[in-house]
């Protein structure tokens, strides 16, 4: 069975649905979304295989998503640093971020020499909302991203992919192809252009609402706040 | 190593703390708090050996952390059904009770009732905060849970018994003696007469706030949310 995939558009759509009706907060689902990510950094980078993890945020909600996820990623036991350039002025981020400071998680500023000391990298630049020209300072982290040979696990879609259409045909991110990408709530279209690992997460969606907007709830096991898909699935 | 306990006084100001200079919002920490409760419940209940689960909810904020917990109990598949007599005006614990009620589970009035159809208890009724007498309709709702004999899991404290000494000497509460104790952050000083298996759960607290409130950070394993502590930690 193929997974059925999410617009931007419709993603734009649930999540301010999952916000009003839905009577969700922000905090609630950013919390609930970046246990998801740790998760699936705690599956595929084992504690013992390089705990050391570089975690680059971008502006909006997707870099939210990394910071809660590097806040669970210290209680675990890895060793995250933080690269985000562009703080939002929302209080919900800057909580975010001193709650990191707090656990003594470092902020840098200089992503390639965060690079040299890294054993794998989370990118949660941008998300699904996410659409145009890469925007200064990133370029020069994407460009670093797309040479790094160390794994990649991108959130909701590999930075500066189109949501619809997969990679750029030229230019910045052009030949970006993470290890990992970790999708929340549904697939994105740009799915079908991904070649490694992939993984669904937020244990939050109600059958009703996957439903209206005809896609599958994945079949969570156990506790687990992800579902890795088989690469049949992958097949739309 | 004897565990070290807060006490009720304590704990608010942790509580406190945590959403002042830790930077936490209530939403959060209830979400973890919850998450760590419905983890307690999958450990000791499998699902295959019962999925009822009938969740007693207080006006506080104890009562905000079983409307999560029956949440995530619902995701990984148990049925939960919500006993919740005094619903708390404020807008969070509106929302936590519309999330439920968008995945149709059931809220209940008559808990005697439901007692009868449901595998285990959650009593998310009285947590530190609780002092003095327990106010209507509470009473007849302990005292059931006195004299069931099915399993009860109590989130925090074992719902009439006060924070520092332990069930009440006489009267409702004196006899109620639940198989389960989940501490939120950390174990308060009741646990000395508590007999059954005893957990800590609440991953979110660094180790510098424990440090000054003198405990320890227990040590997770994994992705846990929760430890359980052995009968020797207990002996305090």
């Amino acid at each position: 069975m193929a997974i059925k995939t999410l617009s931007a558009k419709a993603a734009a759509a649930l999540d301010k649905e999952l916000m009003s009706t839905g009577a969700f907060s922000i905090d609630q689902l950013m919390e609930l979304a970046g246990l998801s990510v740790s998760q699936v950094v705690y599956r595929v980078h084992p504690l013992n295989k390089g705990n050391r993890v570089l975690v680059a945020c971008g502006p909006g909600n997707n870099g939210g998503d990394g910071l809660v996820a590097a806040r669970h990623l210290r209680h675990y036991g890895y060793q995250p640093t933080i690269y985000y350039p562009k703080r939002s002025k929302s209080d919900l981020y800057q909580r975010l971020a001193k709650q990191l400071e707090d656990l003594d998680v470092p902020f840098v500023e200089d992503f390639p020499s965060a690079l040299k000391s890294t054993d794998h990298i989370v990118d949660a630049i941008f998300g699904f909302s996410f659409s145009g020209e890469v925007r200064e300072p990133f370029p020069a982290v994407i460009k670093a991203l797309e040479e790094t040979k160390l794994p990649v696990t991108s959130v909701d879609a590999p930075s500066s992919w189109n949501i619809e259409e997969g990679p750029p045909k030229s230019g910045v991110g052009s030949s970006f192809h993470p290890a990992f990408l970790i999708s929340l709530t549904a697939p994105k279209p740009l799915v079908k252009h991904f070649q490694g690992r992939h993984f669904v997460g937020g244990r939050f969606v109600s059958p009703s609402i996957a439903k209206k907007y005809d896609f599958e709830v994945p079949e969570y096991q156990g506790l687990d706040q992800i579902v890795e898909t088989s690469p049949t699935d992958q097949k739309l």
